[in-house]
């Protein structure tokens, strides 16, 4: 992936805030003739990240991060409002407190980076960076938990975390990342598993309803498991590539963590046993989803609701007329008491490059008045996710409603650009019994391809070999069926696809 | 510092949860006493931190997370107030990057964690975590700067950095810490310093206004300055045992790490300039500025602006009545729709058990309800700033009026926390011109010594080794006079203290 890349130092800079927008956006390929090329261009021309001299890191710009910031405030929210707590651990894992569970240490460990001098001295014990906190948290669990009076514990952190990555792709394949990782204890599996269950659901609901991405969500297949846990939930979503993005995962730990930690309480019925805990992520890989899922060949289209702007309001200008932009400024200035998140872009350049600009940045709706609108007391609401000639795409309105209008715009680009990528995952979740075309259907990545499965490991790595395609989730099985795979009695459905 | 003090691993725990609150509390040392020891066991105690099995390294545990996200909801809207954005740079600086700035990396070198494996392979060039990102932040900003109509950049990060030490201490110094810092570029010299001092007077109101610790602001001597700055301002506040706690930093960086890190632009006037920066920073250390400021032998006492829950709700129960918690259930509700922080604790306890727990975690205001307040619609307040016996501790008010009565309440405290840390600043300020007397108020920690001064870091030097004290911020001298510490004509008056 991304073979002949620069190494970044030295490289080539792409100059991006001298060059005209039409230049600008005429540099984004075409997004269905390569999906990878457009990506990473709507990624740099939006100005959402620049390839930093770290090679494997990316710098998320403002822009980057503001829609980082929305992703935050909505998870943050409904993680407060189901009763989570934050908290901040410590960057560093010593090596021996890494290595106590078996499995996770294994499906990590090539991927830690390793502090190994510090204050002009080698190291006695090397120091992992976080690649995910259960290690650490579980080791403080250990200590502040003592009877079932102490939990749930319920702590949630927003961090960044590092994994060692050959290749980079913003957002969906870094060194460094930010992300947020959940880490609860319980008293008993039930409790524990219903956390689990709630948390997925949470996410699917951010996913579909804030960002607009439609998702699967299920259990994994064994050989998709997090690492040490006794199962993984995840939500995955289409890419229009017809690969799958695992866009949020919820594991049930059971009591491995639990054990190797030694995570102990004294019951209500004073025997002592060990905890039942959860851990459960999102990353700034949800945003690569969205922009996949949603952005055009003018670039990002944002869902409303992750906008870091919702509306940019433009003046026509005249010469020697300003009162186009008075009325912007007005308008602006009413918008913004109204709640909503808006700019005035009233630079000294031609509207149409402003256009451009803002499109490429993915605002919902464009706001333009020009002098005969300052007379007739109008304004024209653009939709950024119509394309022109749409007669959808424009409407005039009387400036005295515009709010009412622009909330019901929001809300419309909102519940169709959900509708598209529901749409077009419908239309890519294909069915089928027939084992050649299951497998002819994986290779040509047509979208999530749904069989009853026998859900055994080896049909997994079967099926991977073959196509490089893998189950994504699972669903049961209604009735009984042999698997399309491999014709051993089915256990679940699933839905295979190529992922990235 | 904190020598014996146990290297963690295996060592034993400190059980908060499990004891009764009167044991907690005893458990306090008297401030007086041992500033020290009683600044640790409030920290624990208040469950704002835990040690970590990582040297160095403590665990923000989440009441002490919602401290320090007041802290950063605060801060975050003045700066967004003030025309900046936030991104997010890479924790990794090639060791090549780092070495550009001579002074920068003199300074930062001895503190630098080093990455030297990563991926299962030794890496060719070692990688530090930032200790600052002044280095990372310069090679980008030279990627994006082009124009002078690309400036000003004014940019602020919210992360964790890691700077290698010896001892540990809550929030005064640990290895790994959170902080913000800002970096800005401008095109001009006086811009630059325009800057410099926005943000310092932006942290000296956050300090005096929202965390309510009185501080002196100014510029610091050459010997206490940022390396690789051209000047280098700071707040600076007073601890209980006379030393100065540097609480937040900013500084005018001039062309220095323009130079470095290449970062020039055309002018309007076509000429190609190197840009002026700026750089600036507040970390958790000023939560423990605020708990040594305020805190008393029952445990913490918040300002109302930073604390998590402005008031708790207890009732007094009397078995076979629960009238009193329906009340406080009711008023906690009233309270919270008010847009007051609250919380309702109706834990099965005794209520002193409940009074305790919350004091030592500085609740500003405590209200109870009893069965006698349910007959006549009251509720009495409790102020935490206040002693037993001190007939302004306790007010019965109805409870129709208690939004207003709590937000009256909450800004007396404010007021009075801040008043009282003033007044101490100001008794423990000592202007002195005789040598013998100076010299002995520095080494018995007497407050901020006053001098008029030389401002030679050669005087400086022979302060500090005499009594340890150092120049902690200048300001201007008025008429003339000889330096206090040496004799040599005055420049700048200065005060001088230890400092943690």
């Amino acid at each position: 992936m991304r073979q002949g890349s620069p190494r970044f130092v030295g490289e080539t800079w792409p100059v991006m805030s001298d060059e005209p927008a039409q230049a600008v956006v005429k540099e984004i390929p075409p997004k269905a003739a390569d999906l990878s090329a457009w990506y990473t261009a709507v990624c740099l021309k939006a100005e959402l990240v620049s390839y930093s001299p770290v090679r494997g890191c990316v710098v998320l710009r403002p822009y980057g991060f503001a829609l980082w910031e929305k992703l935050q405030q909505h998870l943050d929210a409904r993680f407060k409002q189901t009763g989570h707590e934050n908290a901040y651990f410590p960057l560093f894992i010593p090596a021996n407190l890494l290595q106590r569970e078996a499995e996770h240490v294994e499906g990590f460990a090539p991927e830690v980076a390793w502090v190994t001098r510090g204050g002009g001295e080698e190291l006695t014990e090397p120091l992992a960076i976080r690649p995910t906190s259960e290690a650490i948290i579980g080791v403080m669990y250990a200590k502040w938990i003592q009877s079932y009076r102490d939990l749930p514990i319920l702590i949630n952190q927003w961090a960044n975390v590092v994994r060692w990555e050959k290749a980079t792709r913003p957002f969906l394949r870094t060194m460094e990342f930010l992300w947020q990782e959940g880490h609860t204890a319980h008293a008993s599996a039930e409790e524990a598993r219903k956390e689990t269950l709630t948390i997925l659901d949470l996410y699917r609901d951010f996913a579909e309803n804030v960002a607009g991405v439609p998702v699967y969500a299920g259990p994994k297949s064994a050989g998709e498991r997090f690492p040490g846990a006794v199962e993984t939930f995840a939500i995955e979503a289409l890419m229009p590539d017809g690969k799958a993005l695992q866009s949020g995962t919820s594991h049930d730990l059971g009591q491995n963590f639990a054990k190797a930690y030694d995570i102990k309480f004294v019951d209500s019925d004073s025997a002592i046993k060990f905890v039942h805990t959860t851990s459960w992520g999102v990353s700034w890989r949800m945003l690569g989803g969205l922009i996949m899922v949603h952005g055009d060949d003018r670039g990002l289209r944002l869902p409303p609701k992750m906008a870091p702007l919702e509306a940019v309001l433009i003046p026509i200008v005249r010469t020697n007329d300003d009162r186009a932009v008075a009325a912007c400024q007005a308008t602006a200035e009413r918008l913004a008491a109204a709640g909503f998140r808006v700019r005035l872009d009233a630079r000294d350049e031609q509207p149409g490059w402003k256009y451009s600009e803002w499109d490429v940045r993915g605002v919902p709706v464009r706001i333009e008045i020009g002098p005969r609108d300052v007379e007739s007391g109008t304004a024209v609401l653009v939709r950024r996710d119509r394309q022109k000639g749409d007669p959808e795409q424009r409407r005039s309105v009387a400036l005295r409603d515009v709010e009412s209008n622009l909330r019901e715009l929001l809300d419309d680009v909102a519940a169709s650009l959900y509708r598209d990528a529901k749409r077009f995952l419908d239309e890519h979740t294909i069915a089928t019994s027939d084992r050649a075309e299951f497998f002819e259907l994986c290779r040509n990545r047509a979208g999530m391809v749904d069989i009853a499965w026998c859900n055994r490991p080896e049909c997994e790595a079967h099926v991977k070999a073959a196509t490089t395609a893998t189950s994504r989730v699972l669903r049961p099985l209604e009735g009984s069926a042999v698997c399309t795979a491999c014709g051993e009695p089915a256990q679940v459905r699933a839905y295979f696809a190529q992922s990235y």
